[in-house]
C-alpha cells in the first residue's frame, strides 16, 4: 500500500482509526477463556465489530509473545484473519525493533514477508542501517518512533543540540532513509503541542499517533496541528475500544466506542473538505 | 546471579566470553538440515564445545523469531538446554525491545519469567518507563544499548547537548534506575576510544562489548580502557566463532575458535592480578 492508497481507504471509511489489538489475555472477558484459543476469538470479534470504523489494525507483539510459541501462531492467526476478511486493511506489527543490519533484516523478514504485515514500527536508536532494512520491501512500510506517548519520552527525546532535539533529529536524518510512500513516524498525542514543529519537517509523512483514550491525549489537538491536505493522520486507540466492556457484548460495545471515534473523525476530515 | 557471581565465574573460568547465537539457518552446516532442529542441534554441539570458555550465551532472538512458532520453541529449548547443563552460564535475551510500561512488561515476563533468561537487551529510546519493567526481576539484568557497534552508531547516539553526548546521558540518567548488580550497558568494541570517558560515569558496571571479530574491533583496546578491578566486562563474538568452519567439524573449530579468545581473556585477566 502506498501513501494515496491509504489516504483513499481513509476517505472510504471517513476515518483515520488504528485499533490496537493489545490483547492481554488477562484482561479479556472471562467467558472467553473456555474456548481452544481465547485471544484469536477476542480478536476476531474485536474485529468484526470494528472494522467497518477503522483503516488499520496494529496488534502489540509483546502480548503475543509472552504466551510463546502458542502466541506466536496466534499472531499469525490474526494478521491472516485480517488480511484474508478485510483486504483493504493496514495491518502494523507494534513490535518497536532496531538491531545492526544483519539482524534486521531477519526482523524485518519476520514482519513484512513471513507474516503477511504493511508495516512495523521500529526504533531509532541504532541509526540508518538498524532501520533500512525493513525499507526494502515494495509496498511495505516503516513506523518510526520520534517523540513518544510515555512519561518516559522526556529522558531522551528532548536532548538537545544547538536548538535541535533528538527526536527533531531523528526525523531529519531518517526522512532521507525512506519517502512518504514507505515510512511515518510514531508521534504521541500527549505531546499535541508539538505536532506544528514536526510538520515543518514532515509536512507530508503519516504520523502514527498512540495515546487517545487511556494515555490521555485529545483528538482535537492532534487533528488541529497535526492534519496534512492528505490527512497524514493514523490514530491509534487500543485499551478504551478492545477492553471497553468485559461482559458477551464487549464486541459490540468495541464497535459502539470505534464508531465514536469514527464519527468525530469523519466532522474533521469533513470540515477539512477532505470528504 | 548478581555483579560479584558473575565475577566469581569470570575469575573461574579465566575468560569473560560471551558467545552470541545468532544462528542463522542459511549459515548453519548443510548436513544438519537433515536433523529434525537443525538449528537446535547446531546450537547445542556450538554450547557443549564452547562452555568451557565462555561465561555466557547470547541467542539473538531475531534468527529465531524469523521462523514463527517453531523458532520460539528452538529459542526455548536452547535456553533450557544451557540452563539445565550448565545452571552457571549467564544466559541474555538479545532482543533490543522497549516500549511503554505495561507492553515492557509484558517482554520482561517473557524473557524473565517465561524463559529462564537472565538478562534482556533493552533499547533505551522511550525512557524510564520502558525499562525498569525489566529491572523487577530479583537476580535478573538489563542490559541496556548506550553506544553500539554498527555504523549507524554514528546518527544519534553523538547527539551532543552542552558536551553530553546521547549515549553519555542515556548512561547517566539510566544508572539511578538500577544497580550494578542489575544493570549493564551494550558499549561497542568498534568505539574503544569512549571507554575511558564511560568508565568515568560507571567505573563499577559491567559492559557487554560487541563488535569483537566480524565487526573489526579489538579486544587489547578494550580490555586496556574499560577493565575494572572486577572485571567489569562480558565481550560478546557471535559469527567469527559459530560460523567458523561449515564442515562436519564445525563445533570443534567452535570450540577452538572460543579457546584462542578465552586464552588471550586469561592473559589479560593474569596481567592485572584477577586471577
Amino acid at each position: 500500500m502506498n501513501h494515496s492508497e491509504l489516504f483513499n481507504n481513509i476517505v472510504q471509511k471517513k476515518s483515520f482509526l488504528c485499533v490496537g489489538l493489545d490483547s492481554e489475555i488477562d484482561k479479556i472477558p472471562s467467558f472467553l477463556l473456555r474456548l481452544k484459543n481465547p485471544v484469536l476469538e477476542f480478536n476476531k470479534r474485536v474485529i468484526d465489530a470494528t472494522h467497518e470504523y477503522a483503516v488499520a489494525y496494529k496488534p502489540n507483539v509483546a502480548f503475543y509473545e509472552s504466551s510463546g510459541s502458542e502466541g506466536w501462531l496466534t499472531l499469525e492467526a490474526t494478521v491472516k484473519y485480517i488480511r484474508k476478511k478485510y483486504p483493504d486493511m493496514f495491518i502494523i506489527a507494534d513490535a518497536k525493533r532496531g538491531d545492526i543490519g544483519n539482524t534486521s533484516k531477519m526482523y524485518a523478514k519476520t514482519f513484512l514477508e513471513n507474516l503477511p504485515f504493511d508495516a512495523v514500527t521500529v526504533a531509532p536508536y541504532m541509526g540508518e542501517d538498524s532501520v533500512t532494512p525493513f525499507l526494502a520491501y515494495d509496498g511495505k512500510w516503516v513506523v518510526l518512533l520520534a517523540l513518544t506517548s510515555n512519561k518516559g519520552a522526556g529522558d531522551f527525546q528532548y536532548h538537545n543540540e544547538d536548538g535541535i532535539r533528538l527526536f527533531e533529529r531523528v526525523i531529519t536524518v531518517s526522512k532521507k532513509w525512506g519517502t512518504p510512500d514507505n515510512l511515518m513516524y510514531v508521534i504521541g498525542a500527549t505531546r499535541a503541542d508539538q505536532f506544528s514543529d514536526i510538520r515543518k519537517i514532515v509536512p507530508e509523512h503519516f504520523l502514527l499517533v498512540p495515546g487517545i483514550g487511556a494515555q490521555g491525549g485529545s483528538l482535537q489537538e492532534v487533528v488541529k496541528y497535526g492534519m496534512t491536505s492528505k490527512c497524514g493522520l493514523l490514530v491509534n486507540s487500543s485499551r478504551s475500544i478492545i477492553f471497553a466492556d468485559n461482559s458477551k457484548n464487549f464486541d459490540k460495545v468495541a464497535g459502539e466506542k470505534a464508531g465514536e471515534i469514527q464519527r468525530e473523525m469523519s466532522q474533521y476530515l469533513a470540515e477539512r473538505n477532505l470528504i
